[in-house]
């Protein structure tokens, strides 16, 4: 099996299926071993990892920071918020200042599109890119990838549907792409104002009507209204109406197929795009979601800074 | 002796005698071998503690990542400022999505009353109150506890008189359970604003002017006047006025006893609820405190998260 | 060789040529360990460095917690943000309760000149003072010094030329302070708003014109330009004037020595005090200095904090 070497992880759109099934072993692997009470498995001892979140971010920065300390690593955390940006310095110098410290990988979180890629060009240390602008969203759709995996081990037999602001979500696009790679169905539905122009070009089943939608599916993803970026009051006319016709909820369990799996990425708007009964019900993965995500996360970091092999360290 | 085995630390209200003094006994190991030159001693290598705090906090807060690091755990800083709170997602959905990244435990501060009880029912994992909105403010209670007893250690035989704004004091409050299980006889005293309706059923006297209630105790414990909660304008006229009737300073050193201990949670407004020479004299005990602060933490994360014992690992 | 065995760094000023060439010779030491792939030389393994920034900073805080966790040191950080300033705390009070929570170091950045030698009056740990007002910036001047000698070993035959705004630099205080106690040849240039009164008393060599001053020097040293302590509008009419009589640009390259070494202590201000090319020119040492940074501040903190020997831990 080709297993996962790149040097940077800037995005799914170019992980092979070996690669995706590869970084997803070894993140087994160190679930399982925490779930066996080893919290710590120090393959990455005295290596520094700098998380550079440009945008807020709790769940995607506390992942990498808990992922990071259970492999024996330690953080930088450089925020935007304390950052030389207020003195002037452009991101390549602020970038390049930190490598000359001699880190071993950057975690990065931007909201500009291409900002992991572009630094990926002018640097010599690993980077893992943690979400940048509309594009990709790598490490979210590989804990969703684990995720459905563990439920649906035959994922080429499966059909997956996106819900929610496509065009907007880099979640959608990196999970559009990994889930496309292992042979999956896919298919996206949201108001047409939220549909990206291209996005039959991605090999995708389109819908507009969730209820149309939802009894083909057996994975049902749904993504969160980004309202700090505008959604609202632009694309549909009010949270509302949003709700009723693309939110999830008990008027949509009848519909649904009965096991189905629901995902959604956090953090949840509930009353929106998802009600209270059906985040909580029996069939919602989101929090294993969560889970996965520091296992997946600690397997890319273990593998982009080359770390010791876990039989050694434990 | 019955020891400490609770799973939370949500206040002293339900703390006994005996559980007390194994959490001070614990924290006085700690601080002896912490003075012996033992930097680091590792009961909780590997941990993660989680610090949430969504009200500004120093000395807290620093307090727990001292002693959650001097065992050998690592911290997750969640300050409210990084918070998904500001996407709109609820407190108990950012607790859930944390807990499924399996920390060891929750230390958190809330401006609400309750939010620490509220989370340990819903969640699996230790949590310990750090402060919540007028409620309780344990681990401040116990290291006041610890810190008195160095120097009285007939507690039972003892007078403490809290001084300043009991009313919206969550270390008064933990204070007068504690110092009431403890045996202690407990005065409080301010000004009749800042009085809780219900004082007397706590089995407290209650003074209104300072210079008669000083001379009869053996510890006088001042409280800082919390100008962020809008104590002022609202409860006396002015700062001056306050100082002039319910302040500590030289005019009150003959008043009172003369082994008294004054002692302070601070951060203290100098020259308001007590001045530069009482802060400075030598029978305050108000940096002892902040040492003790980081033992009692020390001895309450190491409890909650069943460490591995203090002899095994120093 | 009489070695640096202060209690605290507070500035270069009183350094001896002995204490800072020991300085720098184990910092040499630690970069040479680093290069040979020790990412850990737990010198100071258990103890607990307390980060004190009052003013936003990025790149010197990074170096120190970086410089920190290699020496297998804790970090907490204590930025202003969150600080007790904010509920009416005295700087003094604030350092004396951190001190009795019993870390090891203070590294404190102020805005105002004299902070950290106040703090080192009334407390009894050490303190590294990471830059103070107008006053001191000692570990700038260390890793400056280092750089140079890195490529001009003869320091005492060296000239060095300071360029920019003196009046109002600490990097320019403190490095004219060690490059004369180390038998340099000094200089500084700006324009005369820019010049502080008291410039001759220092021993150096004044320039108002930088085309004259060029062609002399083996090591330029250009000053950022510092907008936010509001250099902008009060002393010279435009950024684009500065740039053109002040800045260092494709045609100051001809004027310059041919082994001349450019340096700048960041964050630049591309196009104002430094053009695009020569920042980027192989005369630049400009990110050197930035990796000699962490390796100085290892030196430092090892060396205030009496941490085991080198050689024990490796």
């Amino acid at each position: 099996m080709k297993k996962f070497q790149q040097k940077h992880l800037l995005g799914t759109e170019n992980l092979s299926k070996e690669e995706l099934l590869d970084i997803i072993e070894t993140a087994k692997k160190f679930k399982d071993l925490i779930n066996k009470g080893h919290d710590r498995i120090a393959t990455l001892e005295g290596k520094i990892v700098v998380l550079m979140f440009f945008e807020p971010s709790t769940r995607t920065r506390s992942s990498f920071e808990i992922a990071a300390k259970r492999l024996g690593a330690s953080t930088i955390d450089f925020s935007s918020i304390k950052s030389s940006a207020t003195k002037g310095e452009t991101l390549i110098d602020t970038a390049k200042n930190l490598e000359a410290m001699q880190p071993d990988v950057f975690v990065i979180r931007h909201s500009n599109s291409g900002t992991p890629y572009l630094l990926s060009k002018i640097q010599n240390i690993p980077i893992i890119n943690a979400g940048d602008g509309f594009h990709e969203h790598p490490s979210q759709a590989l804990l969703d990838l684990m995720t459905i995996l563990e439920h649906k081990p035959h994922i080429e037999k499966q059909k997956v549907l996106i819900v929610g602001d496509i065009a907007h979500s880099r979640v959608a696009r990196s999970n559009i792409y990994s889930l496309k790679t292992m042979g999956a169905d896919v298919a996206v539905c949201g108001p047409a104002t939220m549909l990206p122009p291209e996005i039959n070009k991605l090999g995708v089943k389109v819908y507009t009507e969730l209820d149309k939608a939802l009894p083909n599916y057996d994975v049902v993803m749904m993504l969160r209204i980004q309202a700090e970026r505008g959604s609202i009051n632009n694309q549909f006319p009010s949270l509302r109406e949003y709700s009723r016709f693309w939110g999830l909820k008990d008027k949509s369990k009848p519909l649904m197929k009965p096991d189905v799996l629901i995902m959604h990425p956090g953090p949840m708007n509930r009353g929106v795009e998802i009600s209270q009964s059906v985040a909580d019900s029996e069939r919602s993965v989101i929090l294993p979601q969560v889970t996965n995500g520091v296992a997946i996360r600690m397997s890319l970091l273990h593998k982009v800074c080359n770390g010791k092999s876990i039989e050694e360290v434990i």
